[in-house]
């Protein structure tokens, strides 16, 4: 297969993480006899820095005519405490998913043995935890109107959801449920959101065609602490943007490191894969990163194309380095190796 | 002390566990030698059902003639899954939190040794943990105007929030953190939202009059994942609305029960306490409810009128409970009390 792979590395840690699933990718197209073709684009605060645009016109032409994207992280601090600041990096992220269409964000949590111990849940809460999270991506509150008024005392953001909006997320979800353990629980707030009910009604409606697969609620106080009681209660949890960005964080906590969680985002034509921790900046060019979240995501970008054997493939090399510990110190305290090598032993078992 | 107090148990388990705290005041009132006189009213489905009402003119009445509100829950299943009710329970609860200007919610949370082992969290992360969540009351999406389109496709909701609305509850949480460790941390999303942004800057400013508080700022993705890693790095979490509902139900889980933690609503004129669960309706009458929480609101309703000996007294006793086991099922599985029982001790030991 022949792929064009755009590489946006952004800030922070970005580039350390996602130079190693490249080299992962590589490792793969090499094996199984395809063509991957990476080009790089700058997103973030590091295209303000060159361009003072957070998404150049260049990147996002890019990403429409490429196959899929490869997104490292995106965000520096140097903006998140000026309240003032007209350019942000993170509106570079939001323009993407917006842009692509990449309206459905999946982000599946598993546990792996090795690691129970090291999760600050009591091993027998987590063990077999293994849920994915559909968020919405491209609509809430996030893409809601925002204004401040003139004199700057007061600000408000509008959260607006449509039924198209939810159907085609939902559908998505309530697939994955048949594939899964056939269970989707919808979080929202219902008894308080205006949008939640109308999530909650067209989710119900949808539901009747998907007979075979159990449908449940929960509102999100209530989810996020159950997330912690009982994580294996779940199978596919469906959710709006805003909520599902709180619960897929707090979820990471299940699996023992944020620094092992994946993601897809797509859309009908585009798709776009990332890690979903952040751009670490404390850590950067530390070689600490924990690689994984990139590489996984690397994974989840095969699964997109239907290269099933080649995803398993990269997913099988990434339990084995875990189980032989070799990883970033987030996970393996004592006798870490750097993102550098555990992207090369990664690449080696390919 | 004379003191007039409404008491709205509501709908589900709200009854019951009322009925303890009451008890437990009427204990006080003997011991102390104060006057307490308690007024009940109907709010939520139960008030629904009698009156078509959530908050009924004369319960409002009541309670902004009352020195004080002891609330118990609200909620109940027939009304979460029906979209299109029109009256819904927590309408009663939102409008009597707005109507009393009630614009902080205080939320400590903390662990007791005893029940360390049943938390989901491993000890050594909890272990003193110990911290207090000011939540903003009556503004963000909560109260902002709602709309659904004409032709049921579409809805939304308004976040908004004025520098007023921030400053307020920010002098009492900066306030609260010079009485303990002296830190603050606002949580919010000001990499995406207007509002969060407003709320930095507005909070960054009154930080100057509070040269003893540090303060830092933790976006709610992270502050979830924070909550679960390293809970014992908060004291006072400050933050809006729906973020603060979603972290401090999140929270509960540190102290290995959601049925133990209280929490008080204030404002310039009223004040009203309440347990942070819900109605629970599944345990209703059942006798298992847990009645802590809300005798600890008690407690903190003592405190608000400077009781402070007679808060103190509340708490030893729950703390005795505690290590006596004279609990209900949800923190004592093998030989656990009825609620009124554990109400009993309680009272018995003031
Ligand atoms: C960086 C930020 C805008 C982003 C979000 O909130 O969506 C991130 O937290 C994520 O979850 O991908
Ligand atoms: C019942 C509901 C409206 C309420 C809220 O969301 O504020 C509850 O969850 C709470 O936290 O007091």
């Amino acid at each position: 297969m022949k792929l064009i792979i755009a590489v946006l590395p952004g800030d922070g840690i970005g580039p350390e993480i996602t130079q190693q699933s490249v080299k992962v990718l590589k490792a793969v197209a090499d094996r199984f006899d395809h063509e991957f073709q990476f080009d790089d684009a700058l997103v973030g605060a590091a295209a303000i820095d060159l361009l003072e645009n957070p998404l150049p016109e260049a990147t996002l032409d890019l990403c429409q005519k490429s196959d899929a994207v490869l997104f490292g992280a995106i965000g520096h601090p140097k903006y998140d405490n000026n309240p003032d600041a007209k350019v942000r990096p993170e509106q570079g992220l939001l323009k993407l998913r917006k842009e692509l269409g990449l309206f459905a964000n999946i982000r599946p949590v598993r546990t792996y043995e090795k690691l129970l111990d090291q999760s600050p849940l009591k091993r027998e809460r987590i063990a077999g935890a293994d849920m994915v999270i559909y968020r919405e991506l491209t609509g809430g509150i996030y893409f809601g109107e925002k204004s401040t008024a003139e004199d700057g005392k007061s600000a408000s953001d509008l959260c607006s959801y449509s039924e198209e909006e939810i159907t085609r997320i939902a559908h998505l979800a309530f697939k994955a449920a048949q594939q899964r353990r056939k269970k989707l629980t919808l979080v929202d707030k219902a008894n308080v959101l205006e949008t939640s009910r109308l999530w909650r009604k067209t989710v119900k409606t949808i539901a009747q065609e998907y007979a075979d697969v159990e449908l449940d609620f929960l509102f999100v106080d209530n989810a996020a602490m159950q997330m912690i009681l009982n994580p294996k209660q779940f199978d596919v949890i469906l959710t709006e943007n805003m909520f599902g960005d709180i619960l897929s964080d707090e979820a990471s906590v299940i699996g023992g490191s944020i620094g092992l969680l994946a993601s897809a985002s797509v859309g009908t034509k585009n798709a776009m894969f990332e890690p979903i921790h952040g751009s670490y900046p404390q850590a950067t060019g530390k070689g600490i990163a924990n690689p994984v979240a990139s590489v996984l995501s690397a994974a989840m970008l095969l699964d997109h194309f239907n290269l099933i054997e080649e995803a398993n493939a990269v997913r099988k090399a990434v339990e084995l380095s875990i189980k032989l510990n070799v990883c970033t110190e987030d996970i393996n305290k004592d006798n870490h190796y750097s993102t550098e090598k555990v992207g090369d032993f990664l690449e080696g078992l390919i």
